[in-house]
């Protein structure tokens, strides 16, 4: 992101007005487009508003942009462009398309976080720099470093690594799989949107936890399907319920993420997921189990996934790097039937032609690499201290006004306030102190919760990102009482 | 890929039949499902079609597979699955969604090629490995191999890949842009892929180049648009058409590939262009330039993007590494305006959340570097060559039945055949003699075109390539003088 240079001699205003003249004219902000509020431009350039105010006064006078009251401030249409009024409306263009925008609770997270990165990061649902094993896959890299070969890859994804995932899943996970019912996909994220894309259609009706991941997708809703929820207490779902549910709703696929849910944390109990393949089976539903967190279980106790005790090949496995190691390696994988992973793998060349062979590679050594091991019990331990770290730091600071259930494992933390306070005031509150959370209602539950995720904050982090939360909440709530305590 | 162990005194069938029970005891094949045929397992495992026929005779004894006359074999219902009628109705689902399967010709040559390696392939629009600069990335990365955080990236592409393909666009395609107008995708392939889905809405009429890429891509359906062919001769397409096109049928985007186009290899000429930009201005219409081959033209002449001479911000700009590096990085960019890529970015992140910053990494420092620019001398000077190894080969084996242009860049010729035959027999006919094309149907044009893609065989592999085609084609053409010369 260009910045103006404080140390040349040309006044802030002037180069703003320069920078902004140029992405004019390269056709960035085309004739009759908006540009960004001064209020927003002042805070990506990082200088005053009165700054940005100074360089569209300059910008104005050479015709160069108009500023109509409660329209904000657009490029002109006389000055740029033979045939200026003939500009593609690009509003519309972008408005067009079934593929719904983001959330808008997720779009101002991801903005606030963008300008300014000291914000300290309960939101991200990702691991901290130290908690990666970098250094690891660079010396696997190193030794041999890349495929001779970088063409089109294979649509099911590169054969080393979906060999690494099957002995992977048999080694952790209880899961017998050949490479060829393997489908490796850009992190979970893709295995999921493929099966919205290309298993479902507009009108279906899915039945997914409540609260969930996957409310905050608008990508179920992109692919017209209708979201049924599913109760859910500590021990996660209740199967029983589906049942009653598909009567009324005829679901086509349950959507579940057994272990330590996001954002609730939960761990589905053993006797539900016996209970849950039986509902499933008796109805001839298809399950998605989508599993990225169970290798972080802090006690390091295997839970049996629901595909390991799949016989008639009901179960859609979905698993990812992501959570386990780095989610900028963008590698997932599924497990299916083959019908299924032939299916999706076509499908997806038409979208992208597959993953890059590089990561693959990567991800595919260090599976098989004697470091993946210490990772893991790296990784749980500190994941562990963090979330012990988290919550001392609510119980010191917030003793009577938050209630959660202590996770056992993954990365989320969920939240019930005890007064009532408007998600997005405590949102705008919290970023103008200096933290960011996710709200509780993006995941379709009431407002009132908050996500607090503790893999992405460094440990030194944790009590004083609580403790602007805790001011945030308290200017919020006249009838609190503050709460100081001596350490 | 799993095959039988010819050292095992274990009979090639019983490990088959092993194998197969194994596949499906982990629910890859679940009960009632389709297995593959007899003589489609054949030439995956590489054995005699017997032999698969004593497998499926064990399996079926065993009460595991069931076969019936007509319908294939099955997984029987009976011994797999505790309820074993209620396994979810796989077929139905993956006759789902409304993403289209790839167009047969294509699934059919993948196929051939995944179970014979050693086809000569002038199918794959890819370069051979030769080609790629696979030692110079090596070292690049050997360096300072990896980023310190691999969390999940900026929603745009790695700023650092932005930069310099901002650099790259200014000085190898005349067009200035900035880091916040770029859109770094899974090759151009996204980027088609994006603009489709969100920025089109079923029902919208684009207008394609007749014969073209996008022909080809079932995607183009799955978005439901509607397409308009737009003609074309040797200069490229006629830009006047457009008008009273537009007039009958709406168009809403122009999709043009100008540099040595895919399929027909042919260069848009510099008045079509000036007078594409004039129309499309007038109508108010985007263009969708899609310009992957551009820097391969063979004698280096510069050629003016259509982007580079846009002032009104109506060009949406592909470029991609594949073409001109390694389609194995799955790296490409989209140049557009502000509204636009931040648009197309979110709408990415529920898709899949980005690229793995490695191969970002890979590319920035690639472009970056001193090895780029004799990378390209190189790329070209190869090109020519296999382009005129090709040329030679088509004349001495087939002169009188083919005719052709020769392209000036890029990796395709495209061909026209003398001889009426079909594509389908000509096509199988040639796997059978053990060479590869695509049939022209796949671009749209009508039968009796092919292109021959020269950048993926060897260089020695082009002229025996050929005349295995001329064999096939001469073996569909009782009427047709079987020519040889002397060399
Ligand atoms: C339950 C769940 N599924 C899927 C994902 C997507 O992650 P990725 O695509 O990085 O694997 C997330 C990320 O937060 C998640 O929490
Ligand atoms: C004209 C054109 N556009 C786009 C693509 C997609 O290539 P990639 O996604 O590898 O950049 C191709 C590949 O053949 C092509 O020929």
């Amino acid at each position: 992101m260009w910045k103006p240079d404080r140390h040349n001699p040309k006044p802030l205003y002037e180069q703003i007005a320069d920078h902004l003249e140029q992405r004019i004219s390269y056709g960035e902000f085309p004739p009759g487009s908006l540009l960004p509020s001064e209020r927003k431009l002042a805070e990506q350039l990082g200088v005053n508003r009165s700054t940005v105010i100074l360089a569209f006064g300059e910008l104005r006078s050479m015709g160069i942009i108009e500023s109509r009251p409660g329209s904000g401030t657009r490029v002109s249409k006389f000055k740029w462009g033979a045939v200026p009024k003939h500009t593609p409306n690009w509003k519309r263009y972008a408005e067009g398309g079934s593929f719904l925008p983001n959330l808008p609770f997720l779009r101002r997270i991801r903005e606030a976080l963008q300008q300014n990165p000291a914000l300290i990061d309960f939101a991200s649902g990702e691991l901290s720099a130290d908690l990666a094993p970098i250094e690891e896959m660079t010396e696997l890299m190193g030794t041999n470093p890349y495929p001779s070969y970088l063409g089109y890859g294979h649509p099911q994804g590169y054969m080393p690594l979906r060999q690494a995932v099957a002995s992977y899943l048999d080694r952790y996970r209880g899961i017998q799989a050949t490479e060829s019912s393997i489908l490796i996909t850009s992190g979970s994220q893709q295995s999921l949107y493929l099966i919205t894309q290309c298993l479902l259609s507009p009108g279906d009706a899915v039945a997914i936890e409540d609260p969930s991941y996957h409310y905050s997708l608008p990508m179920f809703q992109s692919a017209g399907l209708r979201l049924v929820r599913l109760p859910a207490d500590e021990e996660g779902i209740l199967p029983e319920e589906i049942r009653s549910l598909h009567k009324k709703h005829r679901i086509k696929m349950i959507f579940v993420n057994p272990n330590f849910q996001n954002p609730t944390g939960t761990l589905l109990s053993d006797d539900r997921r016996g209970a849950l393949l039986e509902v499933a089976s008796e109805l001839g539903l298809p399950i998605v189990e989508d599993d990225p967190y169970s290798l972080t279980d802090y006690e390091g106790i295997p839970r049996s996934p629901l595909k390991s005790m799949d016989r008639v090949g009901s179960i859609l496995h979905i698993g990812s790097f992501s959570k386990m190691a780095a989610a900028g390696l963008r590698v997932g994988w599924m497990v299916a039937p083959h019908s299924i992973v032939e299916r999706l793998a076509d499908a997806r060349q038409q979208m992208d032609f597959g993953l890059s062979v590089i990561p693959q590679q990567v991800a595919a050594r260090f599976l098989e690499s004697p470091y993946f091991e210490p990772h893991l019990h790296r990784l749980r331990t500190q994941l562990r201290r963090k979330r012990d770290l988290l919550v001392e730091a609510l119980q010191q600071e917030l003793p009577d006004s938050v209630r959660f259930h202590v996770p056992q494992g993954g990365i989320h933390l969920w939240c019930r306030l005890v007064p009532s306070v408007s998600d997005a005031k405590l949102l705008e509150e919290a970023i103008k102190k200096g933290v960011v959370f996710v709200p509780g209602s993006v995941y379709g539950s009431d407002s009132g919760y908050v996500r607090f995720t503790f893999g992405r904050a460094k440990a030194e982090e944790i009590g004083p990102g609580i403790a602007k939360f805790a001011e945030a909440l308290r200017g919020l709530t006249d009838s609190f009482p503050t709460v100081k305590k001596a350490k």
